[in-house]
């Protein structure tokens, strides 16, 4: 059982700004939101997930996404992301200059009918007409597939069901494909069966593992898929968010323990730790919670004896 | 890279009433000490650390040991561990009795020096009577190396060290090796360095690993060691204790977050995990502090939506 398979390079996505601050009750002054995506771009990381164009009703933390983007100091090499669920949200993003955007099916359709109110099949077909109109505007689009290892409503899910929807994803024309763990009950078995199975009709190189820490496997989820060659992971500064399913709970795995992985792998990412670390807690300062980020309290702590 | 020569069986060590309680602030009732190791057994774990026969000057939090192994209630096929640093602590663990007892030496000069107090040389030379005491009594004594991934004092450790450390412990009659992160700053390409460099002189089944948490890494740690065939892992309930070299940062892996990547692993271990999070929650109830388990977290805040 070698290591030397490893991939040499890793991208990280940083889904904090979007993925995790929509999930943080304290409301987030627009101003802030763009300190720490700038702070996030200064850093290295060159996807940041930095907003939402969904109806405001439904997910108020979201509401001043064009607002950010409009603030944002754009950086050379950088990607600005945004979520968008469909056409009107598209255009939104596309006006708000989103330099890529995002879309989400799931791999359960009970998560489907109670996240989005559709059946899979449904929300795919939803998608075609934002497909057709970012290749007409030649703007990349990420698919998310959720709840690859484990539904809240369902439990168990068939890694056959993953490997259909993301093909079907795939083939709609999304460039990169992201395997969501959203509640974080996968394990080091499961996520190789997953993507076994994804990988029968896919590419490696065109998947990302979205891995939630809620049972504290985010990262020997994330060695596992490094050994079966996977190399975009997607996490959040601090490990903002939290899971939605239980309170208290942790959602996203951190972006710092992930860059600590890699590091410690000699795997690069061209992100710099410390930059990172201070972005994260400076957001955890203004919301008034604890850092998710082990790696980020360990050496806020200065657990090195000097 | 396929997983199927993970080893079947997995020994938990559980060392929280010990190594985790006495780093935790909080003075704790004998009672309380007691009702955990029982709750522990009744779980279904088969080494306890129960007690450490050391100064009490030193570690107060251990100064009731013997009342604590007078009080618990013996199961069949459990052992009760005590750490015995000298010839005085091993005969009061005797005559406590203790079913194992443990010692312990560092990888590295300069932790062993702040730690004991003396070379690592000198450390096993001190051992050397109890080694012969715990053979005339037929009391199998484990054999603790700590440092093997980084130390507080010194930074990184070279793996051929911790194979001669390791090495002298196993000729001196030590049964068992825990290899120990006692910061948590190693990562799986580390731990896999030091286990290659143990094994080159020990048998695989003669090695266990005490990770610890502090960055995040110990499941992934752990992963890896099971990988190449490490099949007895240290943990503490509710990860309690704590890094005493960074003021709240993890110490100890949780059990419960070990109990559930073997699980899903497909690994047997003879735990039940509820008993397990129940008896970590009440500790920490007592203690006043948060769980330091993931696991235990998102099963108590029941996180699957039923």
């Amino acid at each position: 059982m070698d290591d030397s398979m490893l991939p040499k390079y890793v991208k990280i996505v940083e889904v904090g700004p979007r993925d995790g601050l929509q999930n943080e009750k304290q409301p987030i002054e627009t101003t802030d939101k763009i300190a720490l995506v700038n702070a996030l771009a200064d850093a290295g990381l060159q996807v940041i997930e930095s907003g939402s164009f969904v109806n405001p009703k439904w997910v108020p933390q979201m509401a001043g996404s064009e607002a950010v983007f409009a603030g944002i100091q754009r950086k050379a090499g950088v990607s600005y992301a945004a979520l968008t669920p469909n056409m009107k949200g598209f255009e939104r993003a596309l006006e708000a200059g989103a330099t890529e955007v995002a879309i989400f099916a799931a791999a359960s359709e009970a998560f489907s009918q109670k996240n989005i109110n559709c059946s899979i099949a449904e929300s795919i077909e939803r998608f075609a007409p934002i497909m057709e109109a970012a290749r007409a505007s030649n703007v990349p689009v990420r698919g998310y597939v959720s709840c690859i290892a484990g539904c809240p409503y369902e439990g168990a899910i068939a890694p056959a069901k993953v490997a259909d929807v993301s093909q079907q994803l795939f083939d709609a024309g999304c460039y990169e494909i992201s395997l969501g763990d959203t509640i974080g009950t996968g394990t080091p078995a499961q996520i190789e069966q997953v993507i076994d199975a994804v990988t029968r009709s896919l590419p490696v190189n065109k998947l990302a593992l979205h891995a939630h820490d809620t049972y504290g496997q985010a990262l020997a989820n994330i060695y596992r898929a490094l050994q079966l060659g996977v190399s975009v992971f997607d996490s959040s500064v601090a490990g903002l968010g939290g899971c939605p399913y239980a309170k208290g709970a942790s959602g996203n795995v951190a972006t710092e323990d992930l860059i600590y992985l890699l590091d410690g792998l000699g795997i690069e990412h061209g992100v710099d730790l410390q930059a990172v670390v201070d972005a994260g807690q400076r957001m955890c300062d203004l919301l008034g919670r604890s850092n998710n980020s082990k790696v980020a309290r360990a050496l806020l702590a200065k657990c090195r004896v000097d």
